[in-house]
């Protein structure tokens, strides 16, 4: 197992730290505080399922010099022992009268002047992996060190995906490429959509994904209601289009995009819609450049669409990527995220099919893309121009 | 899609509030305020995988009296439609501004007289999904309302399951049992593990799991060092053990249990240790009560082990199963929670080869069972009495 856990030279962990410590200079922290599995994993490439369970919690601490520290259950401590880290402090966990606050609280005061200011990610999209109670607790013992949000620190830094992090994401985008490619051997008219669910996960791991962390998806006639909802056991109908959405991981690193299917002839307004959304994303892919913000994508989107005839639609039109399904930004009229160089990001533009009947029902478009000084680079292979039909 | 969202009739969600209502009157609690995946899951049935996404939180508010109510981003207002709950609030999720802040706000007001005590989830084995700096400035904007330790009164209440509840995890632990008697199919000398784990996850899907949220194991000689790592692409070797752990998902119901297989014939000393794990599963199933406590249990397994000449090993010894992979309590030395009729626990002994090179290796025997006022019923298919040999 010796070689998966070390999915990345030390070299990249230490590049990883180094500009963490950069970013918590110039905000002022001397130390960050991670309970997270994608941050923990990002400093530490300890990488393993075991998160599922909640009954432990485990930390990170990364100080403003020197190496960083894990403090973590003794349960973990063989696979951080094959990671590149080389300071590690364990407990035995879960230990309801003391679970981990202890050991935290001496390691932080060993290793932080009284004067601390600890970053902790506490912004957007952010959870603090740990009871909540515990963390009162541990601020009261470090006093008068303090927590302070460290949002931005970690973000900044890990929004910028390193070479060996975009060529895994590349990869596991390969992975479900070659996975969708297959659709149509489990998939068409009579197919309960539980069943293809099954059959499509089944297919990413045999094309290589570790593990399946997120597939949804939907079918419905000229389109569909939602996105997020399982899979019942209706079976799919002819004029129904199909989607599915997946983030497969290999290595840690997730892909996260979707393909649509007609099921039978495409009528006319779902191939308008379509190749409205597939214009579209070839025209922002175009246009999109570092030093534009998250907002300006939203709105490049939403207006291409109405260019093209038809309405946005579906929430947020895409997001950042790497270590999780989503990660910051995200493609709304609010965000204003600088888009950088090395940013790996989905487009994922929704638009309303205007059926005959009256009703609108929605078709979502996704790529995965890295962004590059010249512009949109793709890292999932392009979706069809013109809408597959299954039999 | 609709079937699959009413995974229990409205009146199983009744019954569960009203349940968490008596516990929270008791605890002079005025509403619990829910933000986790298993505990909104528990209150409305709403099941998606799309809190792979850390991008929205998601709140439930369950009230001493009256139906709860759920405020959530847009995007789930259609699934959550079809639950039984009648009281959804939404907003346009993720907005950097307010991400739902000023609506649970108002919310809780409304519904909340100046002084309430709310109960949030903070002890052991929670977490808060939602931004901490949020919960912060919520508190703040709901004052004099204020935020208490809630968790004694939905863990009293979760960890008790209904009968629907008892046949969702029986229905989990019969997939993994299938798939696990397919494991010759895919296991054998020169297998790699990586291998071995993908197709395991194909055929927990084929088996008539809906996802796969867990697997775990490993592979040895005589044993092995520890059992959270994923797998590398090392084959198996002639005097290996190989485990493989699933936490296999039915309709948002886990199983979670383990094999060993014997690559080859299995030495003496893995045929003596297998069996003092075997018996000992036996005899503490047989000895299990109601108003015994966690430590009880994990006494009895570690006194049956030494009683049959070996040492207990790999951290706590079994725990509790449902809504996710792992739930309190833990059979540690000190969790004192009180076993009760209808709690689902895994019995979980894990104990050192002593080998003939003088290394100790870990073997782990995992069944699923059912507390009765009679003692324990097995969920799980129970695991062979021989440790079966792979060719």
């Amino acid at each position: 197992m010796a070689e998966r856990s070390l999915i990345f030279p030390a070299e990249e962990f230490r590049t990883r730290v180094a500009r963490l410590q950069a970013e918590m200079s110039a905000q002022g922290l001397d130390a960050l505080f991670l309970t997270s599995a994608a941050d923990i994993f990002y400093v530490t490439g300890f990488l393993t399922r075991f998160w599922e369970s909640p009954a432990r919690p485990w930390f990170v601490i990364v100080p403003a010099s020197g190496a960083p520290v894990a403090v973590i259950p003794s349960i973990g401590a063989e696979l951080m022992g094959r990671t590149w880290m080389t300071q590690v402090r364990t407990w035995e966990a879960p230990d309801p009268t003391d679970d981990g606050v202890s050991l935290l609280a001496e390691t932080l005061c060993d290793l932080l002047p009284e004067s601390a200011r600890i970053g902790v990610p506490m912004g957007l999209e952010t959870h603090l992996r740990m009871p909540l109670a515990d963390f009162t607790r541990l601020g009261e013992r470090i006093a008068p060190r303090r927590f302070v949000d460290g949002t931005a620190a970690i973000q900044r830094v890990r929004e910028i995906k390193s070479a060996a992090e975009i060529e895994k994401i590349r990869m596991a985008c390969a992975i479900a490429g070659r996975a969708f490619a297959r659709v149509p051997e489990f998939a068409g008219q009579g197919r309960p959509l539980d069943g293809i669910f099954r059959a499509f996960q089944s297919a990413l791991l045999e094309e290589g994904a570790d593990w399946v962390s997120y597939v949804a998806g939907a079918a419905g006639p000229s389109g569909y209601d939602d996105v997020i909802s399982p899979a019942g056991p209706e079976p799919l109908q002819v004029g129904d289009v199909l989607m599915l959405d997946t983030g497969a991981v290999r290595d840690g690193y997730f892909c996260d995009f979707d393909r649509n299917f007609s099921v039978g002839p495409v009528s006319d307004p779902v191939r308008r819609t379509h190749a409205a959304l597939w214009e579209v994303t070839e025209a922002v892919m175009a246009q999109l450049r570092p030093g534009m913000r998250a907002h300006d994508a939203h709105r490049l989107l939403v207006e291409g669409l109405a260019a093209r005839g038809v309405a946005a639609g579906g929430g947020r039109l895409g997001h950042g990527l790497g270590i999780t399904l989503t990660e910051w930004p995200s493609f709304t009229p609010r965000d204003g995220t600088e888009l950088r160089e090395g940013m790996v990001l989905t487009l994922e533009p929704g638009a309303w099919v205007e059926t005959a009947d009256g009703l609108r029902r929605l078709l979502v478009h996704e790529e995965n893309i890295v962004l590059r000084a010249t512009g949109a680079e793709l890292l999932s292979p392009r979706a069809p121009e013109t809408l597959p039909e299954l039999n």
